[in-house]
């Protein structure tokens, strides 16, 4: 009845239980809570949920240094706002200038280019871009236990799917490699794409105008237009995931929604409630009524980042077979 | 060097040739035009690509049984434009009165109900609905020699894709039996959709706007929003593809473009230039020029519909497996 356990990051307890009974349960032929093949969809948020979030989302590191690098090719920009508020690390003005802003660096750094172009530059980031507090590769920031996560589903006949708020192209720079989770499975905020032709060259520019921002309600709905069936699964941290897992807890039959709660100080870092970019409040107090099953770092997990991993976990990760 | 022939239904001549010697190059190991699995996508266009689209398409058939159940329920809306001009066959008023009264009469049929309402309205109309010509389900006017295709692709690992102008949520009504392609690989046209949660229910609502037309250049912008890679093989047969096969066959290495070339009235309806729903006249023009192969209905398919098929043909077809 229980899925064979490929969880060696995971401690026995009631989180780690519930994950194998339930793809016990759905996989099992023949028994009341059985899902056909097709329908074992699995969505997870990225930031806080596969990988670190703090102290900033990856992205807001990935911005900062594309705007030193366009800041190097034209120095005007050092002394114009929101350009010179960032290379200044100056929240408070940022703050100020509001979402306008915020629309106006994005559109700077990761648009007014081919979708291909950007995808460059993203590797080449990825390839040498580090954590400022752990001193390891951003790629690197990826959650063991939910590494061998992805891989037990995918085994167990899921399709693995990223839901998430940060920008699809950038998640798609690196998910296949970190998560073994294809392009196509990746959902995210998107800009609006320009197809041009010109001759023998077509291709697809990223335009400075947001498309989708992929949080809160929006996650269901951008499921519904991405994957087209209700999650049979689903997994985030914050407030901005909670319309996703209830979208799938509510569904007929057997569900497992799933919230990380960070509280492991000495591991990554202990936050909920007072993290602005993105808050664990709502989701946390109503966890209990919506069917949520909390997992807690410090204790359902023996190993964050791959740290005090079994050989054999660490093994399995490393080959993760895309679905 | 060739793909071992799957395509029973097809001629031997220059397009099952080109498809053929394509997919053995591609999927050679060790060889100059190897492409790893993951980069493996086919793109289809369904209506008058995968399945019949004359005289109408079959989502006009629907939205007008749609109209006929909703006038059953509400009588006043025989008296009331634009649903009077659609159960009266008034072409002539339904298209005088624009583009606003099409908006209305999707947003009456398509639209106002929860996704997996749609879903089983859409699955009870394919169900029994039957196409006035040929007189068979039309969920059964799929073209027999595009079936082997699709199995055929996917046996050779790649990812096949629906990319069309229809609605995509009808479509994802019957692809997954028809062809053996999953809902979450159907990109189609899309109406918003809005999440709602109230207690224990959630749901997303079809509403009456629209998210995206899929035609002409949204095609390739929607394969960057879903799939995030360029397609190595599409196949369309109107205008309203051609920036679809433009993207795909200007991709670095070797690609392939399809075009169907309705010319055969006697299998099926002869037509190109002169189909005002679905025009081909650039895209046959410009073949040549874009290097997109042109496949002529009555020169290289020797069943349309499975009616001279070989058993083994059909035998493959009844069983897609899905990728």
């Amino acid at each position: 009845m229980t899925a064979k356990d490929g969880l060696p990051s995971w401690n026995d307890g009631e989180a780690k239980r519930s994950i194998l009974d339930f793809v016990g349960r759905v996989t099992r032929h023949g028994g009341a809570d059985f899902v056909p093949p097709a329908e074992r969809i699995a969505t997870f948020d990225n930031d806080g949920t596969l990988w670190c979030e703090q102290p900033f989302q990856v992205q807001v590191f990935f911005l900062v240094d594309r705007v030193k690098q366009l800041a190097a090719k034209d120095p005007g920009l050092k002394e114009r706002h929101p350009f010179k508020a960032v290379l200044e690390h100056d929240l408070k003005t940022l703050h100020s200038l509001g979402k306008q802003a915020l629309m106006e660096l994005f559109a700077a750094t990761h648009a007014g280019m081919r979708m291909e172009g950007f995808d460059d530059i993203a590797r080449t980031w990825f390839a040498s871009a580090k954590h400022p507090k752990f001193g390891r590769l951003f790629k690197q920031m990826t959650y063991q236990p939910q590494v061998e996560l992805l891989a037990l589903l995918r085994d167990n006949g899921f399709k693995t799917y990223i839901v998430s708020g940060g920008g699809i192209d950038l998640i798609r720079a690196f998910a296949e490699e970190a998560y073994g989770i294809p392009r196509e499975q990746v959902i995210g905020s998107s800009a609006k794409l320009r197809f041009e032709a010109q001759g023998g060259r077509t291709t697809l520019m990223k335009l400075g105008e947001l498309n989708s921002f992929d949080d809160r309600d929006a996650k269901p709905q951008n499921i519904g237009l991405h994957i087209g069936r209700r999650p049979l699964l689903a997994f985030g941290n914050s407030d901005g995931d909670l319309a996703m897992l209830r979208y799938t807890k509510t569904g007929p039959g057997l569900r497992l929604a799933l919230l990380i709660h960070h509280d492991d100080a000495e591991r990554e870092v202990a936050y909920d409630r007072e993290f602005k970019l993105s808050p664990l409040a709502e989701a946390l107090d109503k966890a209990e009524e919506y069917g949520v099953t909390v997992v807690s770092m410090k204790r359902d997990w023996n190993s964050v980042f791959g740290e005090t991993a079994r050989p054999a976990g660490k093994a399995h990760a490393a080959t993760p077979a895309a679905r």
